[in-house]
């Protein structure tokens, strides 16, 4: 395993990075919306600049770094949101960016890593082990590995969304939230989440096959997706398997996973369209595809995050048009 | 004409409609957004439960008329966004509500207003005089006329958006907005903002053909569309021609009105969708497409609205898989 643990991820580290990041970005809102008739609240995390929570984990990774380790460069793994954060947080604080991206990457993603000056190295998803290149490409140039879920300070910056929302909640309602809904690939927003609201239910949701942490929370030790998994729209799920980092902050908490069909991804798509005037990618609808589909319990108190909103026109466009 | 002037819209009527809004409805993020090299803000009214700025003007309007008078129910004219934001009203009220609608609104619109409990009477948009039918109901009920854009309760209702801009732009730079960019049909928003922004310079915007408002503003005198216009995808910006109330307003102010052709408002819904992951329908877009088109000056404290978000999937699919 690449990632080296310096600490454990706190929630004085993610208040810590929740003030940083509020001096940079405004807090996302969090919308009230109904489903199924009870109304509670979706917070809009596609809204971020790069279209994604990911931007808070990167800002407070590169943003920690020492001058001289800033001066030698960061490299990601992602297939566009983290990498987006990354080169984001780097074009910011005037860091080379390198990010390993799968070749089958939404091009709107590898486009815009691009035009944040970042430099992007394709790998094939199903052949080459993207952690390897990352590895090799840090130890050549002397660049800081920033892992998209198994870091600190990550799972520390995407829990900062937590604490917007516990605050947010309590300016409109008088209460705290009772339970975050999430999507859920290598744990990092879930862990921060659960750090950062510690009286909170937390629901990780996963696309159907690839299902890890749902499993792993089920048998207590950390599993990996099956050797075949099948093919799913959701690309920013696409995780073999969580870290310990990860998976001891879930487990600790004894959280249950929730996993959705690629049809529920596509209804949640079409009610964030419809009813919220929200782009979601399939990655960031699959909280509230489990809502929508009745597999999660919700309340007055429930907030729903939607995560990303990274699509190709065209396959957005196929999504709409579709009625299954 | 329809409407009976019981006073003109003040600016202290815009900060009540402020304060009474904010009891009820989250501020819409004011959204960071770079265009064409110049960093500025983009308010989200698209964000807003009934998808439109809409709700504002309806809010403010129906929940301060009397006991007696709610009893006698209120009637609108809309191709559906004053329509819903009536409706939304009326319900969160316990008021009836009549809306008379063009047969080819758009389904979505149509769809909403009759959920939320109105009553919806269709006309035809190029043969029938929506606001004799809307005065006939009225009289006949005794419902009160809520009309879309010439009432003073509405355009201070839709001024509060500017109260937010400005409060939302000094906590993140300390400024005041220098410009507002904002789509116009008959003026009630427009109006608003003037009144919520005395130091802003206000730039309405329309869709080529239906640009009354410029050449009222242009000429000094109000005028109406030509005898046939051009067919629009704005549905929510067809008006033939604003209200003294309105335009006096705009006058004072020395506002000059810009005009956006179909291909830059399509451009613009694929700026939206793109780069700020919101859905905007294309009455909505206008503001943004005359920035996008060079046709507005920018700087970092121009403010454009993104003012509606209700679009039919097939149509707004096939405006993203288009490139013209």
């Amino acid at each position: 395993m690449i990632h080296t643990t310096l600490r454990h991820p706190t929630a004085d580290g993610v208040r810590r990075a929740s003030r940083k990041i509020a001096r940079i970005l405004p807090y996302t809102p969090l919308l009230p919306v109904e489903i199924n008739g009870v109304s509670l609240w979706a917070k809009a995390e596609c809204l971020q600049p790069v279209g994604a929570f990911k931007i808070r984990g990167g800002w407070h990774r590169l943003s920690d770094l020492s001058d001289d380790v800033k001066t030698r460069g960061v490299v990601g793994v992602s297939s566009g949101n983290h990498a987006q954060g990354v080169a984001w947080a780097a074009r910011k604080l005037g860091i080379q960016a390198t990010i390993v991206m799968p070749s089958d990457a939404p091009r709107i993603k590898m486009d815009r890593v691009r035009e944040m000056g970042a430099d992007i190295v394709t790998y094939e998803r199903l052949s080459e082990n993207r952690e390897e290149i990352a590895q090799a490409l840090s130890e050549k140039t002397g660049a800081t590995y920033v892992h998209a879920f198994g870091d600190p300070w990550v799972i520390e910056g995407q829990g900062s969304a937590g604490i917007e929302i516990a605050q947010q909640m309590e300016e409109r309602i008088g209460q705290m939230p009772s339970r975050l809904v999430v999507c859920c690939g290598g744990g990092g927003l879930t862990a921060g989440l659960a750090l950062a609201c510690p009286d909170a239910e937390i629901v990780p949701v996963e696309p159907e096959g690839w299902d890890d942490v749902t499993r792993s929370l089920s048998s207590g030790e950390i599993q990996s997706v099956g050797d075949n998994p099948p093919p799913t729209a959701c690309d920013a799920l696409q995780t073999l398997a969580t870290y310990p980092m990860n998976f001891d902050i879930l487990k600790a908490r004894s959280c249950v996973g929730v996993t959705v069909t690629e049809a529920e991804v596509r209804d949640a798509q079409r009610f964030a369209f419809a009813r919220l005037r929200l782009v979601l990618e399939p990655g960031g609808a699959v909280a509230l595809a489990a809502a929508l589909a009745g597999k999660v319990t919700l309340d007055d108190r429930t907030a729903i995050l939607l995560t990303g909103g990274n699509v190709d026109a065209e396959k957005f466009a196929k999504v709409l048009t579709s009625q299954d």
